[in-house]
């Protein structure tokens, strides 16, 4: 069987609608998607760094697309983790537990990974938005399609859209 | 740089202390050695179920050994990590994080990993005291005394009695 490695925001949980919906509470204005395209979350909204460590910012964070129905009949097929770069935000580690308790039930604690650095981990296939993850994994490759990521050459990663892309491939 | 994998509960923090110090609140009598010996958790006490959810059993668990000297040493010489199961238990991720921040200071959040199975580590060396953690290794692998492996055939892993010992191997 093999080892699927899924990356949580920017994969499964919305965390750039959480950064969204914190900068509009400040300025009244909900940026459009243009304005994000391409950007980090600190080009965004210069209090980005304040809004992450407030309460419920990952515990409400919304739901990606069909992440739960394509990934509850992948981890029927294949040895699936889940593996969030967490350790920086300590409390948002019990959110986040608690966020993958409500919506995805099928996850067991067994298959659940806070880091700092994903360099450590091993598997077959890697999903994540992020470049500083997927580049140092020596399986597979999927580069999950976020704003931050919008225009950037993939490399020899394969970008994928959507949990729809996903199941097309993996199921 | 090798990268080396370093187990918390039973080798830098003194759980079976804990279990013991609980189960004498309740007991009002301290288990001798002798009785803890290959025994696990719930053979030594039936309680130690409950003991470990309680707020504190992590928090204030006493540092094995000359663990911070000798580890700090390691961090100058190795990629360091800090692999502990713990998702299992929510509420103590934020009591080891606080607990590494007090005892080892210079371990930095990059470096600390919290997962239920350690299957999914890469690394060069593992040091950890439980043979589920160390048969799945690709690496090399010690074998940390405790009481609970006491008498256990160490099988393929070195087994290593001390913090002096490990600084002796691997300095």
């Amino acid at each position: 069987m093999q080892r699927l490695i899924v990356d949580m925001d920017g994969v499964l949980a919305d965390a750039h609608a959480q950064f969204l919906a914190f900068d509009e509470r400040d300025t009244k204005r909900r940026k459009t998607l243009a304005e994000t395209l391409d950007k980090s979350e600190l080009e965004i909204s210069p209090r980005s760094n304040e809004h992450i460590l407030l309460p419920g910012f990952f515990r409400d964070a919304p739901v990606i697309g069909n992440s739960p129905e394509v990934l509850e009949r992948l981890n029927r097929q294949y040895d699936l983790y889940i593996v969030s770069a967490a350790t920086e935000y300590p409390t948002s580690l019990v959110e986040k537990i608690a966020w993958l308790a409500e919506h995805f039930p099928f996850i067991t604690w067994h298959q659940i990974v806070f880091c700092g650095s994903k360099k450590i981990v091993r598997g077959d296939i890697m999903i994540d938005d992020h470049f500083k993850n997927l580049d140092y994994f020596e399986g597979r490759t999927l580069l999950f399609t976020q704003p931050h990521n919008h225009s950037a050459n993939p490399k020899h990663h394969q970008r994928v859209h959507s949990w729809d892309e996903i199941a097309r491939l993996l199921l």
